[in-house]
């Protein structure tokens, strides 16, 4: 116990400096694990706001604003996982992200501004509105998708 | 028995919809990569603060106020992951968490709390408040993982 003890709080402590913002040398593999986390937030909010969207469950305020806002969140929360030399392992990003990152990190900044407009959407309670910005938010997705992932 | 069966359905199918509004049916296993994915953004964010308020880095307000507003931002999502039937499966999640609901929400509730008064602390720039802080977060992590997580 005294030595598992021990052991974590090493892990801990290293995983913290390789996961700081800064520090050049970060775990590929936790980079990627960290990334793919962080689309399945954004997946799973997504879900509820496609599904108002296309009108197949009725349209719920509350849901719709707190996904958003998750969504919101989590969108600034995507660079952070591209880190370089993470194109390789259990992982469908392609190699193109890193040579062309200044693309890559104006499709995720376009996706950050769109999420963020569907917060305003969503709190608009405008049905036309919130079907657009889901459309908007979900376009963004998969223009990175297409061009930066691998089938 | 039959009728404890239904009863527990029922029971389990209105859970279900308050703790995912929007989706009725929520297939367990979905749920569980979920919240293992809130927390694996949640273990990424918690590394730079723990490494800065141990002095292991130097401490940068810019990373520690972004990492602290991410931890906050994915507290509210903890739950939505713990939907009912969710004990089985790839999962250190005890069953314990169903029949001790009220206080799993507590727990998840002061975890919420720690991670807003870390955004405080952060913001303030105050080293001590922010270690502070800090354990405050992580005691709360650890509060649940005690009681609710096998090892």
């Amino acid at each position: 116990m005294q030595t598992k003890a021990l052991t974590m709080g090493s892990a801990m402590a290293l995983l913290a400096v390789l996961a700081a913002p800064g520090f050049a040398e970060v775990n590929p593999e936790d980079a990627i694990k960290y990334r793919k986390a962080v689309m399945t937030v954004q997946a799973w909010n997504l879900g509820p706001l496609a599904a108002m969207a296309r009108g197949e469950i009725p349209f719920d305020p509350e849901v719709a604003v707190q996904s958003a806002r998750n969504l919101d969140a989590t969108s600034h929360m995507l660079l952070d996982g591209f880190t370089p030399g993470s194109d390789v392992g259990q992982t469908r990003a392609r190699p193109e992200i890193w040579d062309r990152w200044a693309d890559f990190q104006e499709k995720a900044a376009a996706f950050e501004s769109r999420a963020a407009d569907l917060v305003a959407a969503a709190d608009s309670g405008d049905a036309g509105a919130f079907r657009q910005a889901v459309g908007n938010a979900g376009s963004a997705c998969r223009a990175c998708h297409t061009d930066y992932r691998t089938d």
